[in-house]
């Protein structure tokens, strides 16, 4: 990063004041060196979120901040820390799930809150896309009995390898995400179907619509792209999964809480379905985990959105979004209280 | 198999006599029961390629035969065996790569030599596709260092993952396959460039042709579709590995001759490329295998045509080519002699 921690010219000329909380691991990934995109906008003040955690340590960075950009690890913006951050008018998540951040006192402040999570959707639909292949084709199976010592022949068994043109793929949720996965397996041949109690009335997708119970007893692969929230819970519970016929292949990009992942799990153990999970009930997922040791689980660790495009993309929203707010323009993608309890 | 391998009925009425020589583990995804389709066509005998390898065994089985459909395990048809099936008109094979099976004296003879290697065409591609967004994504080094027990903040240390949209494939060989992942690659959004030295002069891939060393020293991936022949024997060499980028990444799902694979294990051993291999210099490949310890390696047993899907075209192709030489129509498929020296 060589954005100046404190841009002395920008204060001198007036111009807000930034905190830029994202760990450094990930800023240049979001705001790529030379181009000093935020410093044009603002003052800005870098911190590693681990370094703001205290009221204290929160204090002394936030005191005089007018915006903050967030992605992991920020504290909760409750009452007590919007007290000590009184000039804040807006935060600009770069990451996807803002449910951590908020509070009902950031809503009473009429703070405004906006997120990148639309950057994300293709990174998570190309690795459900790349799990979804992989499954179909056994690459995962053949990967690891190769890797264990398994002879030739043994490894080679796969007799239902199937290929994307043709394949059933039951779609669950109609997201960002879930779109730009439909549109690329049908543009490799797949027959998609989807559900999602909240389509739009004229969506195209109504076309291909089914009801949950049918997809999954009738697809070969059912991918999930809903949002978690109280109605998601468990939309894929035991009689989902033991519906779904001998063979079947599940992927998960989305999140856990979506599936029940113990009855998933006596399915995938008996050999009965194959899974590619990137998202956990416990994360970060324990050196021990049972998941980790099935020969027909395909394991990522939770980078479904974790591209360097997607970082880009990211932050170019961010950039875009601060822009508007400061000259009064409406954002684009900004979160209001009642979004969360249908997006997540 | 529920067709006869006796035929009496076909016999009586005078229909040509057809040996089926391919193993029974696929020979129902070839020719899926009930459809007696060569059955229609001709009295055929089923045998397993194993059981027609000494010239007695195969003059007993082949001495009537006016056809012969192969895959794989027949024996060379040299001028010893092919003097023991004195009829034989067309041999059909299933599968794609001929070579194994023919002679001088079959070309001398001018029996009609026909392959159903269009049909794994798009298979071999899916699988290249598939290899290709999992190295691009990484899932591969995640899924096994999961596995391996790592714990999870350095199984997701995955800094240069990359999307399809907007990555540079470098394909070499316009083949079959070669133009199928090409289009799969391009509708995903992948820059695509191709090194083909025999591309027709109106073909439209000279738009994104490229020479080699330019080609492997600007591609994120390398994947190689080209054939088996002198000329392309370690095509991508110990240069070739050396001028690629740090980060690289190489997909085989065609031959290993394509490839210096000592070259190739080096680099890939170093961690500086990593790789996704369908094929091996030696199959079955040894249980105690280099190739199989590498964690920046997704390995498969060459399986890139044997899917599902695949199989089934191919019977198809099978039972189409028999009734044009029974019609005395021109084939569709059929392979010459000097087809072989560019086509593999």
């Amino acid at each position: 990063m060589n954005q100046p921690s404190d841009n002395a010219g920008a204060a001198a000329s007036g111009l807000p004041r930034l905190v830029l909380a994202v760990a450094a691991s990930e800023r240049d990934a979001f705001f790529p060196p030379p181009a000093d995109e935020l410093g044009r906008l603002a003052q800005v003040r870098t911190v590693e979120p681990q370094d703001v955690q205290t009221l204290a340590e929160f204090s002394d960075v936030m005191g005089d901040a007018d915006i903050v950009v967030t992605a992991w690890g920020f504290p909760r913006l409750d009452a007590e820390r919007l007290a000590a951050a009184p000039r804040l008018r807006l935060v600009m998540h770069a990451a996807a799930s803002v449910k951590y951040l908020v509070s009902d006192a950031l809503w009473e402040r009429e703070i405004v809150l906006s997120q990148a999570g639309s950057a994300m959707g293709p990174a998570v639909a190309e690795l459900s896309l790349t799990a979804t292949l992989s499954l179909l084709r056994r690459t995962h199976r053949m990967d690891h009995a190769l890797r264990a010592g398994i002879d030739w022949d043994t490894a080679r068994e796969i007799p239902r390898a199937r290929e994307m043109s043709g394949s059933r793929i039951g779609v669950i949720g109609a997201s960002r995400t879930g779109r730009a996965y439909i549109t690329a397996c049908q543009a490799l041949g797949a027959q998609v179907t989807v559900y999602d109690p909240y389509l739009p009335a004229d969506d195209p997708l109504h076309g291909v619509a089914q009801d949950l119970s049918t997809l999954v007893a009738t697809s070969d692969v059912v991918a999930v792209h809903a949002p978690e929230t109280s109605e998601t819970h468990h939309l894929i519970g035991a009689a989902e999964i033991s519906a779904m016929p001998d063979g079947a292949l599940v992927v998960n990009t989305a999140r856990s809480a979506l599936l029940d992942m113990n009855a998933l799990f006596e399915a995938a153990s008996a050999g009965r379905i194959d899974v590619a999970l990137d998202v956990f009930d416990t994360e970060p997922l324990p050196v021990d985990d049972r998941w980790r040791l099935l020969p027909n689980v395909l394991l990522t660790g939770h980078r479904g959105g974790a591209t360097a495009d997607s970082r880009r993309r990211a932050g170019l929203i961010v950039v875009d979004e601060i822009q508007r707010h400061l000259d009064g323009r409406p954002l684009q993608h900004a979160v209001g209280r009642n979004d969360l309890s249908t997006r997540g």
